[in-house]
């Protein structure tokens, strides 16, 4: 019984005594260890001078581990995506778990591992955090709240910054995070080579901007893929948008599962993929940037703002025709991220 | 079943598509209005010059609803309050939701018109937020993760920072959070007249800055109540801490209760109680500006900092003897906040 014990979360591990000093010490700051993080304040100290970007994301996605990365990677990944973004270096993330009683300890280390070795791809660190331990059935494994703050290099970028003739492009293939945990949840082993897009983009966002990429919005394509960005960008910048089907890739793997699930490639769920919108001048350079880093070497322009059908994104079909690509609604798929 | 439906969150509602938008837009935008909110950015852009205090914390409180607040109340006290007992103005606050399916939308309208009234009581405001749905069954009804950053007006404050002759202040009477979500859980009516703590603690926190009073340690005694703080103080400033029992308030509902269940008022959690070690010259001078607030009229000098029994808490018991205040240990209550 003790063995096991010692084997599993309990719920002093949340009860802010000596349980849960043992369990933040032994497991969270020798994984995430800075002096920050290590000062023991109630708050971490920062210091700033301009302008920063502030961000949160939640993390519930099920099953826990994928193909391509698990709730560990995902949880850093998603923030730092979130400020690069913005143009932000990412540079201190806070790290909150919500623990069901009874969850492996041996995967909580795997989970803190992950993001210790997802934090690598950046500079952002953990300097604070917080623990809490819910009794069986009150949470689904473990849950995990990163926010994250970090100065802006480049204020330019928005999402109601759109200009007419500007291209957009997409960074890599669409569709591979929702795919992958489709095919994790429904146990599919035919499409094995199908892995997650999850990553941390700004060690590309880092050299467009140092390379003084002109870019007009910028936006990882998470829930709700890329037909939740692109009409969020026609509608805050008051524009059109016009996407050639043919130019968005899609790998084979994604475009089965899309066809046997009923699911459109463009609404799924990615977490390393982003799109751009920069002039026509700037094209050039940026792909050439992009294509540099082996994810990106499909980056491709796949449309361009148009001032017809303001606030919509128009699709030219293969077969000639246009259609509306519209925001998502509906279910899609729950615990996705 | 339509009209169920509307009243009841849906897995739709976290999908990244056109029920999110709805959703975020007329409860949470609705409810937390300000222009950095309204601004569509996947971040918020803040502007800070000097030293600033970030932290997280993640509410899981059952029942959801207590005698003196609910989790949205709690969820906006507990940020803001971690960013005050760091000296820092508590300025943005980053909210996240994790949401069971088929939650009351009205219950969710409670919530967030709680943490919309706390926030008033200073001037933080949220400026970036996320929401997830997941399953029924797979979580509790709701968890709201708060981040906040805000910045530091007094940077003496510290952990490491207690000295010899220090005096420990109390604000108020101790256990009542962890009392009263004791009582709501256990559907005890007689405590009646008992409530939770819950307080947002910056407006006293401000007139002690402005007074320019000599805070060497400040600390909201929140998991592991009391005993936790002064073992926490007492061992990162390598003094010793003597308590005399007689002089901590306890009410004496929270009194029958602990004998009732065996718990010890010390180690209970508090949501809106603060403890202070200040230089005996200023402890006339806290007490005044303390004794202002009406939930602070019982602060009072508890102990002070030794040189006897490093990294130890020793408690004078009215009896005339002494024994250690120890880290608490154990299960204590779980989902306590």
């Amino acid at each position: 019984m003790q063995k096991n014990n010692a084997k599993q979360v309990q719920l002093s591990h949340g009860g802010g005594g000596k349980e849960m000093n043992r369990l933040i010490k032994e497991i969270f700051f020798n994984a995430f260890d800075n002096p920050i993080l290590r000062s023991e304040e109630d708050a971490a100290v920062l210091h700033f001078d301009g302008n920063l970007a502030f961000t949160t994301d939640s993390f519930t996605v099920a099953p826990l581990f994928f193909a391509g990365g698990d709730i560990g990677k995902l949880s850093i990944a998603g923030t730092v995506n979130d400020l690069a973004m913005m143009g932000a270096e990412p540079q201190y993330l806070s790290c909150s778990f919500i623990i069901e009683e009874g969850f492996a300890i041996e995967s909580l280390k795997t989970i803190v591992s992950s993001m210790a070795s997802e934090l690598k791809k950046s500079s952002a660190r953990i300097v604070c955090g917080d623990t809490k331990v819910v009794p069986k059935g009150c949470a689904d494994g473990v849950f995990i709240n990163t926010s994250g703050v970090g100065r802006i290099l480049n204020s330019g970028i928005s999402v109601k910054n759109l200009q007419l003739g500007d291209k957009i492009i997409v960074s890599r293939d669409v569709g591979r995070h929702g795919a992958a945990i489709l095919m994790a949840r429904e146990s599919l082993a035919l499409e094995s080579e199908l892995t997650s897009d999850c990553a941390t983009l700004w060690p590309i966002v880092e050299q467009l901007i140092a390379a003084n990429i002109d870019i007009h919005a910028m936006r990882d394509a998470t829930r709700g893929g890329l037909s939740a960005v692109l009409n969020e960008w026609a509608s805050a910048s008051e524009v059109g948008i016009e996407v050639i089907e043919d130019a968005v890739p899609v790998c084979d793997a994604v475009k089965g599962l899309c066809e046997l699930y009923g699911f459109e490639p463009f609404d799924l769920a990615n977490e390393g993929t982003f799109i751009l919108a920069v002039p026509d001048a700037s094209v050039e350079a940026t792909l050439e940037i992009m294509q540099r880093f082996c994810h990106c070497e499909q980056s491709a322009v796949i449309g361009q703002v148009t001032d017809t059908r303001q606030g919509k994104v128009v699709l030219q079909t293969p077969c000639g025709s246009q259609r509306y690509l519209d925001v998502p609604q509906g279910e899609l798929l729950p615990r996705i991220c």
